[in-house]
């Protein structure tokens, strides 16, 4: 493992130990409920959009301890979308991360409202970051806000919702970009976002740094349709093939496997061009790499 | 109309001024799903929980005008709750309001992401409270973490769970009331907890505030019971005898109509006393009587 994986290992773990802790307990009443979340966060996920806050700000110079409340509450915003887009009415995929997904294991109802509550207490979540020194209350209410906007219905339920509607449908180069840019895409930028902002971040910085996470954000969604067909069900976690047995709009089909690679070469250069003038950019080049060769 | 029902209806129609202003548009892009938001948030509710968050303000000497985006957040939640407990597997309920349920009208993928939204943009109308004039963001943080804990496992989503496992059981007198503080009282008693907070009440205050809301809660959550099996359906807007069809465990099962008239008896007499040294106390006693009285 080469240093870049570990310091994700590293920080990963961290994430998982306050996650627990900001989480009520898996044995809380009503203990069903309470499984079904656990069971759901603690499913082995890379946890890298928390640790694209905790590492945007140190780019900032804040150290990452301080921000790890809004990098646990945006991990349990991305759990919650896992589950509900598992569900039946949805995508209707009975595995995730080599496990069966929440509502095979704990009924649709069940998974609905864990879904249902780790987006609410998402949010209490990173209004707790305000208790930490050194914070600024009216950092984490921009937070709440721009976090909000990433996961609605301008951000990530949008894309959703396109992406469900043209189940099916041929799509133009314009939709796939929509879909992606909403339904993935968001919520990445708003983690590194979040982080800087936290951090005190400039203004200018704030617009890179979410251009930033829009361009690999970009580049994960094309590389996760590439991995759909042509991935290793083994690493993956999933069976491959999902999105063509669901009729899916993806990058992939609008503009075949060149055309992927050629876009995925483009975004990432941009992506790396645009933070090349910050110091201790290292994590976040690797993590660029990372995202485009990432095979799971 | 007296004037209790009247100033009702004329903070009723600001609340649905500042919610239209606060969700994205009706025919914004994707349309469908905001055509759903705005199908729910305006299908003629009596904002009465919005209107708590006003008037709890006003009690402790602040205008109501200043906590609207905390009011129309809580609406928000209220209106997601309804729309995801009408779900073909949560309640499975056809009708709302006297209006087809959201999913009968735009399919149960849009009723769930337009759910998700309005939960999701609650809490972006919340911290938007922040930017009005004399209100503090730390209270705004407060609120934000107090209405998460009301609308989560600890509060609505945990009544739901148990409420929906005790379907077709026979249940005893503390797991009524478990359902029905949680479910039904919690976002109650925050509303007006939620007001207070930002209007710079004391803890004792906040303390008894929060007390009065858990006692209106369950009496309104008792009258439910009851409509349900004696109200008049034209005037509910829904089916009666739907809980008895879902074998859902109600107040009227567990105490009969007698023992939900004493019970509605001691909790609003305990409400009114609660507030009885408050000046000002007007509007709460009358609330108190119409939630008592109410026959839809």
């Amino acid at each position: 493992m080469n240093d870049f994986k570990k310091e994700l290992d590293f920080l990963g773990k961290i994430v998982e130990q306050e996650l627990a802790k900001l989480l009520p307990p898996k044995d809380e009443y009503p203990p069903k409920l309470h499984e079904a979340i656990h069971y759901s966060t603690f499913a082995g996920g890379k946890r890298l959009r928390p640790i694209m806050v905790m590492k945007a700000a140190e780019l900032f110079g804040m150290p990452y301890e301080k921000v790890i409340p809004t990098a646990c509450g945006i991990e349990m915003i991305h759990t919650y979308s896992l589950i509900h887009d598992d569900l039946p009415v949805m995508d209707d995929d009975d595995f995730r991360r080599g496990k069966p997904t929440c509502h095979k294991v704990y009924g649709e109802a069940v998974a609905l409202l864990a879904g249902d509550a780790l987006l609410t207490h998402a949010f209490a979540a990173i209004s707790k970051n305000s208790k930490i020194e050194g914070i600024c209350p009216n950092a984490v209410l921009d937070v709440i806000e721009k976090v909000s906007n990433a996961a609605g219905t301008y951000g990530m339920i949008g894309g959703q919702t396109v992406d469900i509607s043209s189940s099916g449908k041929a799509i133009d180069q314009d939709t796939i970009f929509y879909i992606s840019l909403h339904k993935t895409a968001a919520l990445i930028s708003v983690s590194l976002w979040s982080g800087a902002r936290l951090a005190g971040a400039s203004r200018n910085d704030l617009e890179t740094i979410k251009r930033f996470g829009e361009n690999i954000g970009l580049v994960f969604q094309i590389v996760d349709d590439i991995l759909d067909e042509k991935g290793d069900e083994k690493s993956l976690g999933k069976p491959i093939g999902s999105d063509a047995k669901n009729m899916k709009s993806t990058f992939f089909k609008v503009y075949g496997y060149a055309g992927c690679l050629d876009l995925i070469d483009k975004l990432s250069s941009e992506a790396k061009e645009l933070i090349s003038n910050y110091k201790n950019n290292n994590f976040f080049i690797q993590l660029t790499d990372f995202i485009v060769n990432r095979s799971y």
